[in-house]
């Protein structure tokens, strides 16, 4: 490829920035960011090659469009392309895909494919980016039934290239797994973090006494609010069936503690550790 | 010291032996277990020196003994130590302190320090214990008003030397904290595994496709349901009024989602990020 252009430089974006860089499979990487303090800091650490404060002037003559934004910008985005006639290959990396695809079908001459690496940081923007943020990360593309076999190929060995892993589904089978997979954990570190913080406002030195098990629990909770509001009114049906299982199980866990009873507790402890090991197989090195 | 015996070779009790050798501290370690096997094990693969199944034996000629069980099994060890006159030091590492020290202050005979180490392992039993996992860990010890300072003194520096940092509460005030810093984010990691792996029942590939985030969020899920079962029973009120405000925080984020209050969420998520910047410092190695 000739020039990339990568709108949006956060973590998301700069992390692919990087990423290019690192593959060399990019002649030219281009950034498109509002801020153009973030734009001279890519440009300063040679994280982009070249910068524009405007979507017009920064994806011309790119043979392919990143973005890297929150999803309710990509939606806003897509029109904005077609408008523009581009017409080179465009990617997204938002974390929902029914909503960004429904839009995108209203646009038939752009040649988009959704995609969704599963991969991030708990540390928002440039400062949060790192090349080697997709290594064997799973990535999931959600492509339009009618998408061109070439388009779809050449997506494919661009995430491949990456050092990703990539899974195909429709957007709807998407939206429901990240629901479970991504977007449930991230709220249930969200409550536990305030919970932790109200309870603790008039002794927050608690918070020296920490164990792996907090730091660990709560990481999450510390994303970039304006991207997760996106993505949970994005999804908000998936994500409000997963709220309907996890307070369900939260009064399980009440009423066992209000009654004392010992094996009720002891079951749902029970549940939740052959869950895990079922699952989710141990790893040395942790995702970050 | 000559002799310390820890009753119980679980991941605490056999991580206590093996940072007990390393600093090497004391002359020889007994181990006491019900099970047979583990203490093979623990013989075996020389983390302890000499073993029993049996308490009367096993603290014989013990300047120490540690008692590394879940809560509701020290409260019954200390009326059996008391039944054997033992008079040594006796501590234990049970994560709350309250029920354990009204039991013990029915006995003024026994030289007991209640203590807790502020680390762990999502991995059970004797294949999760390692040397170092007390480095740098806060320790909570719980003294009744009317220990004897040498034997505090003591108890001080035998933490130090296994590298604690040693913070002195008093036992209501432990449990208050460590509901909020322990209890709450590991029946949040319960409720959070539970949910995903029940709405993903008939598709549990998607566990194929998780990030750190899962991982890190419902990490200690995985421990131990009977040494969790008893830490929730003797600490129940407290989580009681964690799980209330964990349910006060849910409700926020549902009907946000239910009213596609956009500026709701991001203030709930923009809580939750300023809190853990403000309370959480970031760090390069994660205890685990």
């Amino acid at each position: 490829m000739r020039k990339v252009t990568i709108v949006g430089m956060g973590m998301m974006g700069a992390s692919f920035a990087l990423a290019l860089k690192r593959a060399g499979i990019a002649e030219s990487v281009a950034g498109v960011d509002m801020q153009s303090t973030v734009l001279e800091t890519a440009l300063q650490q040679g994280i982009i090659d070249s910068a524009a404060t405007n979507i017009d002037l920064g994806v011309r003559e790119a043979d392919i469009v990143v973005i890297a934004t929150p999803v309710c910008t990509v939606m806003k985005l897509l029109p904005a392309l077609d408008e523009l006639r581009y017409n080179g290959i465009i990617i997204d990396l938002g974390s929902t895909k029914q909503a960004i695809c429904e839009v995108a079908e209203n646009f038939p001459s752009l040649r988009f494919v959704g995609c969704h690496p599963m991969a991030g940081s708990e540390i928002p923007g440039i400062n949060g980016a790192k090349a080697t943020l997709f290594d064997d990360a799973p990535v999931i593309i959600t492509p339009s039934d009618d998408a061109e076999p070439a388009l779809l190929t050449q997506v494919i060995r661009l995430w491949q290239a990456l050092g990703s892993r990539v899974t195909v589904m429709n957007p709807a089978e998407h939206d429901f797994s990240v629901a479970l997979i991504s977007h449930l954990p991230y709220l249930s570190a969200v409550i536990t973090m305030n919970t932790a913080a109200e309870l603790a406002q008039h002794n927050p030195e608690v918070f020296s006494l920490i164990a792996g098990g907090f730091r660990d629990t709560t990481r999450v909770s510390e994303g970039d609010p304006v991207m997760w509001r996106d993505i949970c009114l994005t999804n908000r049906t998936h994500i409000l069936t997963a709220i309907t299982k996890l307070k369900a199980w939260l009064n399980n866990v009440e009423q066992a503690l209000q009654s004392q009873d010992a094996n009720l507790l002891q079951n749902i402890f029970q549940t939740s550790q052959n869950q895990r090991r079922t699952y989710i197989p141990r790893k040395k090195s942790i995702i970050k």
